[in-house]
């Protein structure tokens, strides 16, 4: 469920809550009720939000910054189910899952959010059509990038999953050769991917020599744009530039 | 999207589909639209229903048998995204893709099918906020089974994923030692859970060892359930038996 924002640390509240797509074309006493009870919060990096499982009395929209979700296992084990940024939702589906939160939440930047009443969000679903079409729209979507990943799970092999995440990063009208900037750190990326650190390192060292991207730090040199698309995406069922992922 | 269907292959169309959680609390004339517009289908195992990115008119609830939803790489490899069996739907997300279907959909035995028109269902859940919360809590349930296929691919080896494979053919009330029988052959359950031929085959050897079941063709043995539990559901984040994946 993204949105882009544009100066979101500078938008008013309802401005950003007004962007969503979620919220298109709701009527305005329904609108004005969410802006009422929309407030801004400032997380710091680091802090957990919540726990899966736990009550979930909101849902947020992400003004800027980076939060992940992920779910841990009997054993300890973190499984990154997502990383989202700027325009955003989260939470959001507690509704339809007996009001808990599906996975844990922890802000991985300083990042600004606004929350939600969940409990509004129930109960204009249910009396609001357009809020459910919407909802629907975007929870297909997302079903859609889920299918994607799974499929990148079952058929890339580590470097071209890897290759992938960069090709994402691309604007459709970057030019060539490309400069771009690893949004987080490279022990997330790997967890992002699925990936031990040791895979990461292994797999990042073998897409560098088959398709000659350099990397300084966070920045990634793409010299040679196409070589990288040959190597990562005949490995996967849409060729790029691919926008299904927010 | 599962419905438990009793005794499905004797049932008239219409008991089928009423017994769908998606129409439950549908007005009846929109029941009765439903209802004459529902077409049975025999398909003879192999064949395929529809490709990826196939014009969408007809989503489909299974009576009887097993099919399976997948992607086809640009270079011909296969990701199976899904397997589905009696009281699943499938294509009824094209509603919200384009009216195109997102994966190819092929029977992998005898099937007996009911096809419905998603134009029909798509004027129906514009009109009816009861079919579009319906639908939005099944697609909630598909968006959680599919966080759970995410974090096993992620921090489950394969012998545990084997291990999870089966323990959800367990029933909850199933009696120790169990016996089992795999629901279709092994090369799809390989695929079925992101593994070639050759990395299931050790993996399974891995998991007897370590567990103790045996399994002679498609029947399974599992004298010690509480060992296979413990080797498989420690690496997940909900312990068994989890009903969730339907």
């Amino acid at each position: 469920m993204a949105t882009v924002l544009k100066h979101p640390s500078s938008l008013p509240v309802g401005d950003v809550i007004g962007a969503l797509a979620l919220f298109e074309g709701l009527d305005t006493p329904a609108f004005e009720r969410l802006n009422a009870a929309a407030q801004r919060l400032n997380i710091p990096k680091g802090k957990l939000l919540h726990l899966q499982d736990d009550p979930a009395d909101y849902f947020y929209v992400i003004v800027q910054g980076w939060v992940k979700l992920f779910r841990e296992t009997l054993e300890g084990s973190e499984a990154i189910i997502d990383v989202l940024t700027s325009g955003h939702l989260f939470g959001e589906n507690a509704v339809f899952e007996n009001d808990c939160y599906s996975c844990a939440a922890e802000a991985i930047e300083d990042t600004t959010l606004i929350s939600l009443p969940t409990a509004l969000l129930k109960e204009l679903i249910a009396s609001s059509n357009q809020l459910a079409l919407n909802m629907l729209s975007s929870m297909s979507r997302h079903r859609l990038q889920q299918h994607r990943e799974i499929e990148h799970l079952n058929v890339q092999n580590a470097p071209q999953r890897i290759g992938c995440f960069l090709l994402r990063l691309c604007k459709p009208d970057q030019p060539v050769p490309v400069t771009l900037h690893l949004p987080y750190d490279k022990t997330l990326i790997a967890s992002r991917l699925g990936m031990k650190p040791e895979t990461f390192s292994r797999a990042l060292a073998k897409l560098k020599e088959q398709t000659g991207i350099r990397i300084v730090g966070p920045t990634v040199y793409i010299d040679r744009l196409q070589a990288l698309v040959s190597y990562t995406c005949n490995h996967c069922s849409t060729s790029f530039p691919c926008d299904d992922l927010g």
